[in-house]
């Protein structure tokens, strides 16, 4: 079925490169490749609300804001689907009809914020900057000056548009001197980059299972400070991305609100357990940072520029900048890395032409220097000429 | 892992009842017991924009309205999420913000209806009957008749909560002949009850992945009529849940708007290709028929009363009275069948005490009888006289 093992008019010398299930690797910003045992444990039945299902739900519910160092502040709420069901979730039930959202936007999931809110009713405004530029912490505070209708602040960690690694550290310290709630979209961050809650002040933070977490897609999650969730009884304007209801039910019962998915949520529960035995945030974080400095230094051997200079570069998805030689067609590209097991991802910047691989998933060291060396095979073949620097 | 696998004090002679995977067998409403096959296919990865996985989507989307000899003139929305995601994306997608509902309640899913539309800020309106009683149709003219404001009307195919089964042809040919239009909620029956587009006229019906389709949970879909999910443009008041929106972006790119479920959608496919190996609607309807008779017919045989006469009874989930015999102790006989491998359900029914056992999912009659056959052991064991009548 995979067309990676499909023979080809191109078909490479050696056999592609593929995960321990034979499927290509997924160097892309989700969904990743996962692990063959977070994978296994789905070829079961559970019943919804049979004691061994609740079990593995509260684990997951319990352990996810130890994450973020919130144990004794914070609470799980889940929202099935895929991270953004859970990021509008979030603001649909933390921002209530009267209040005012300012939105940081460098990026798709910046603007995509914006769109729900605009279309939820709720007031927003924008402070944007380009796609390789982070927010201006001098701007925010004049807007929040002159704006006292602002009631919650919207940052992205992770822009996963460029792979920019947003500073939510300033801007949370900001937002509480302006006595102003934080949200956060960490989908892409969360697990990977640090985001201590004893450290960093704020409201909500959404992310979901497929992410650094390496489970399946189809739950997100909003972890919430509890005090704060009390408050949003009534802000939500749909019933499914209700938070608050979503949490009363829970709580009360250790069930779900409405049917499950039940084997996203064992395998969520598996890759969690996959996490802490890495080490955590700081373990897998460090494979991410030897994924993304591998990746990067082999592409520069190439010839290839990323977007962002390193200080801004998050170790989650890397982009580059298309080059210039005629002779590179992208789809030439994708299709030859696809051939030998490499799943890549197209750019949707506006400020440059670009493509994106990504450092996360079940990827290692040494997926990442055979990546490298199938991108210099397949420069080669298009006649592209290899940079010979350091 | 599997309680129905750990040794009790209460340990039954016998072995446990377990599926193929060593599961129990789920007796429910939903989640249910899917085949090997469904499950294994989830043991991969695929991109979410890569050609094979879009192959394997398109082939769901352009196969579902076959089911409802749709091919003409429907088309498949999918909508990630539990079935009332389906459900509220189909009812705030359909219903303009100034328009009016008429929703037909015999039980908790119509109940809930209702109170989508409320929190969503659509005006809706209430035909209510029992729970074992379906819609009464002459006094559903009368409100027809009545209230020119009301646009759409809502009913239940299979209403879960009792098992009944509502007479959706009959509504549907009483709203057209009215000039309304017609959204169903035909989770539960989607797959094993007939329901023919070619005669039967509505503008929607939302299922979902994990009923009799027998796919695992996670993903709902809307099938709609094309002509009237057009007229939808701007109705809905959600990103994420706007059905118009979500098809727009499959149509143009093949692609979903956000991360798909991807494990879930393959599941689903492998689930379809042994729906119509099975026969399709009539295969499968058959066989839940069977099983349900089987069950209807022990269960008297032991004493139990179903709430539903016959000609109300869908194939799907039996609605059975709470034995009056003190010694009939609920959680003692939910425990005791779980032990020995069989999960039921219990009821939620204002009408009378109850619980509930589901016919559906991967159960065969030998399944069925083998299940009466521990009915009938438990009761013993709980010291409850069996019935003597043939
Ligand atoms: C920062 C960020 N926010 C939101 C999303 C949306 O997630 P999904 O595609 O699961 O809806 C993504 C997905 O990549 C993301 O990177
Ligand atoms: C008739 C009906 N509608 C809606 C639902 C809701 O589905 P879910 O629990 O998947 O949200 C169900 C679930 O059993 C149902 O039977």
């Amino acid at each position: 079925m995979s067309s990676a093992r499909t023979a080809s008019a191109k078909t490479p010398a050696r056999a592609p490169a593929q995960s321990v299930t034979g499927d290509p690797l997924l160097l892309t910003p989700g969904p990743l490749t996962t692990s063959k045992s977070v994978k296994e444990v789905m070829v079961h039945d559970w019943g919804s609300r049979d004691a061994t299902f609740i079990a593995i739900n509260t684990a997951v519910l319990e352990g996810l804001p130890k994450i973020i160092h919130g144990e004794a502040d914070f609470v799980t709420v889940p929202m099935q689907g895929s991270g953004t069901f859970a990021v509008e979730a979030m603001l649909t039930s933390f921002v209530p009809r009267s209040a005012k959202c300012l939105v940081l936007v460098n990026g798709a999931y910046g603007l995509r914020a914006k769109k729900i809110l605009d279309i939820a009713g709720r007031a927003a405004v924008v402070h944007e900057t380009a796609e390789d530029t982070p927010p201006d912490l001098a701007e925010i505070e004049q807007i929040l000056e002159a704006d006292a209708a602002i009631t919650h602040v919207f940052v992205v960690h992770c822009e996963t548009t460029s792979g920019i690694r947003n500073p939510v550290e300033a801007v949370a310290a900001l937002v509480k001197r302006h006595g102003r709630r934080l949200l956060i979209d960490a989908m892409s961050a969360f697990g990977a980059l640090p985001l201590d809650a004893r450290e960093v002040t704020f409201d909500a933070v959404a992310a979901s299972s497929n992410k650094c977490i390496q489970g399946v897609p189809g739950l997100g999650f909003v972890l919430a400070r509890a005090s704060a969730l009390e408050e949003t009884k009534g802000n939500a304007t749909t019933l499914v991305l209700d938070l608050h209801d979503q949490h009363q039910a829970i709580s009360k019962t250790g069930q779900y609100r409405f049917t499950p998915p039940i084997h996203v949520i064992v395998a969520f529960h598996q890759a969690l357990q996959e996490f802490w035995a890495e080490g955590g945030v700081a373990g897998r974080g460090e494979r991410y940072a030897d994924n993304a400095r591998i990746l990067i230094d082999g592409m520069a051997r190439l010839g290839f520029e990323t977007l962002l200079p390193a200080a801004r570069q998050a170790p989650i998805i890397v982009t580059f900048r298309m080059p210039a030689d005629e002779r590179f067609a992208f789809q030439r590209f994708y299709d030859a890395l696809k051939d030998r097991g490499y799943v890549i991802y197209p750019g949707k910047l506006t400020v440059a032409e670009s493509f994106r691989i990504g450092c996360i998933g079940d990827l290692h060291a040494a997926d990442m220097s055979a990546f490298v060396g199938v991108v210099a095979e397949v420069l080669d073949e298009m006649g592209v000429g290899l940079k010979t620097a350091a």
